[in-house]
């Protein structure tokens, strides 16, 4: 019987590499994990103990489709608090995870045929889901000479070119890592909303930076030129498997994303979202903050031994937790792309990276993403290995 | 800026209901809630006590798209204890609830402009995900000699109306808690698989039933003519906010749905999944049976009641925990309809009950909903308030 042709989603490379890693880790190897992208730490104490508490005295049945009000008062006060802006709970809608707030507001914002952007290389599945909701992709060719983020001037052909409902900006960015600067998504979220074009910011790695001058721009105090943004708990506050996400919305989607959560998903799931509250505490900020100065050792150790690695160029790790790495040298060297770099290397060496081939349909053979929210040693040994796999060659 | 035309979704009535049942609450007067579809127990204690433990010890992480390997194993042993089907674990996909459930089956089965057929009266959420998802919506004008159900001469009409791509069953039904026969499932998969018309079959109140012969056929046996069953933790086990459900796929459509699932869903709750498997215990078992045991002291005093009631005729409450009724004799009493019939028992008599609007947009203004899934005194309760007001008009 029939398959849907929007089903035909293409598979991700990552995947096969985790089968085989887990495969070997089986079989009794070694085998270092850099390939996910996702905090090894889990929860932060306070947080599973507040969830311990509810599971014994907390009904859990289903709650508000747009998530409970006192989980929405502490997302807008985080907003005061982190970045100084005023944003009011009602144009908050909790999620399941990131990816249920990228379904409903694509939903709630595009239809079938519209057109939307986003940066190459980029998160794959913005691109999948876009797809399967029948919206048209346009993608960016974006490089080290703006960060890899999209730029004006480039929104300014998409339009012209073939009209423009869309834009997805990611700061910092999967798999590169790299921010954009605040006058710069203040030019693109300020061109979006003069040309009517949705833009979605998706925040995910917020909290997660190392540059001198720390504070981000958000696109919440875009959200009168029409911006969403797209938040978690996954990454900053390390609760992936809870998923649990939240949306900012400006005035005229909050009805919208209301109605179609209500029928997409009924709620998110209720004890991630009451417990959830515990991460905003001082608790749970502390331990959030002692994750990201862990990455941020891992991080300075790994470039440091960039040169050794011999990965050129790679994008400036600006925030997130992955060094996005050029290994064409190694490739010439193996005859192969990255996808075949990255079989060797776990095959060889027992180190999982990702191939770049997952985030760019054009340039990835030549890349690789190095996730580094694995603990300081565990990198340092992986780079070790890397190095010296890479020498056999 | 532009609201994207397929999220303008239907309100439900019974939202205004709950907000005015809650604000009557905080008023402080004593509001009896029959509106919920949700059991008032919530989970069982060996799911809460696991999953208790799991907080202490578990990483919590991403799980694999489709699920964990050890709860899928679970559901097809579930499938062989209760209807000796044998069914491959590999055919499951783990659900964020049965909503996530209907968002991946719908894509992976459905395209753009795609027809899909489903009974009026009938659970709005078919339809308004369909809708959102670009699909067409084919009701079927479905009444009480067929039990509500669809029929095989419905659907022949249908597909030679205008082309036909699915068809969506409920048994038990929301909101009119009638089952379709064994026999009458077994023509209606067979007439979907020679058609080309790919059967989902929502089995979400399956194991809450109160015949004779409890039997329950399930579209489990038919996934070789293409159908996909779509089934949830919400109900029989009262775990309505933990997010939890499952698909059972036919094999065209696992690597569709896996593929869509680590797109739009990446994973579903991951605690949810780990104690889920207690569900399975004889002790979670025994759980659910006590609350089925309570459904059926409250439906068997509430169907005793019924002349007295008046409402009529009422749906035959096979299965699930809902009275669905005819109260057109008491809308004609106040010139209303079942929307403002609900609004005034409301205000005049504190009990929440969903107008029938809300599940039928054609008869549905002289129908309410009632759910007798509260605590049997609760129910006794409000039936007499019922039949107290009702002689008021």
């Amino acid at each position: 019987m029939k398959v849907s042709r929007r089903s035909h989603v293409p598979p991700f490379a990552v995947m096969e590499i985790l089968a085989a890693a887990n495969a070997r880790r089986e079989a009794g190897f070694d085998v270092l994990s850099l390939c996910a992208g996702e905090p090894s730490t889990g929860a932060s104490d306070v947080v599973r103990s507040r969830a311990a508490e509810l599971l014994r005295t907390a009904d859990l049945g289903y709650t508000e489709a747009m998530g409970v009000p006192a989980l929405r008062a502490e997302i807008a006060a985080h907003y005061d608090r982190w970045y100084g802006a005023r944003v009011d709970p009602d144009r908050i809608a909790v999620t399941t995870g990131s990816s249920g707030g990228f379904v409903l507001a694509f939903l709630a914002a595009f239809d079938v045929g519209d057109r939307v952007a986003l940066a190459r290389p980029g998160y794959p599945a913005y691109k999948n889901i876009l797809a399967a909701l029948g919206c048209e992709v346009v993608e960016l060719d974006c490089g080290p000479e703006t960060r890899y983020q999209p730029t004006v001037p480039q929104l300014t052909e998409a339009y012209y070119e073939g009209g423009l409902d869309g834009l997805i900006v990611a700061s910092p960015a999967n798999p590169t890592g790299t921010m954009i600067a605040p006058a710069e998504l203040e030019a693109v979220a300020t061109w979006c909303g003069e040309h009517d074009v949705r833009l979605i910011s998706d925040e995910i790695y917020h909290g997660i930076a190392y540059g001198e001058d720390v504070q981000q721009a958000t696109a919440a105090m875009y959200t009168e030129a029409g911006a969403v943004v797209v938040n978690s708990f996954s990454k900053y506050w390390a609760m992936t498997g809870w998923r649990l996400g939240w949306l900012v919305l400006p005035e005229e989607l909050v009805a919208p994303v209301g109605a179609l959560a209500g029928n997409v998903a009924l709620s998110p799931p209720a004890l991630a979202q009451h417990a959830g509250i515990a991460a905003f505490s001082p608790e749970g900020y502390a331990a959030a903050a002692d994750n990201v100065a862990r990455y941020a050792t891992s991080r300075a150790a790994l470039l440091d031994r960039v040169p050794e690695l011999g990965w050129r160029p790679v994008a400036p790790a600006d925030g997130a937790f992955y060094l996005y790495g050029n290994v064409s040298e190694y490739c010439a060297r193996i005859g192969g792309d990255s996808v075949e770099y990255c079989a060797r290397l776990l095959a060889e060496a027992d180190v999982a990276i990702t191939p770049g081939t997952d985030f760019d349909g054009v340039r990835g053979r030549d890349w690789v993403r190095l996730s580094f929210a694995a603990a300081p040693d565990v990198v340092a040994r992986a780079v070790d290995r890397i190095v010296a796999w890479q020498q056999t060659l």
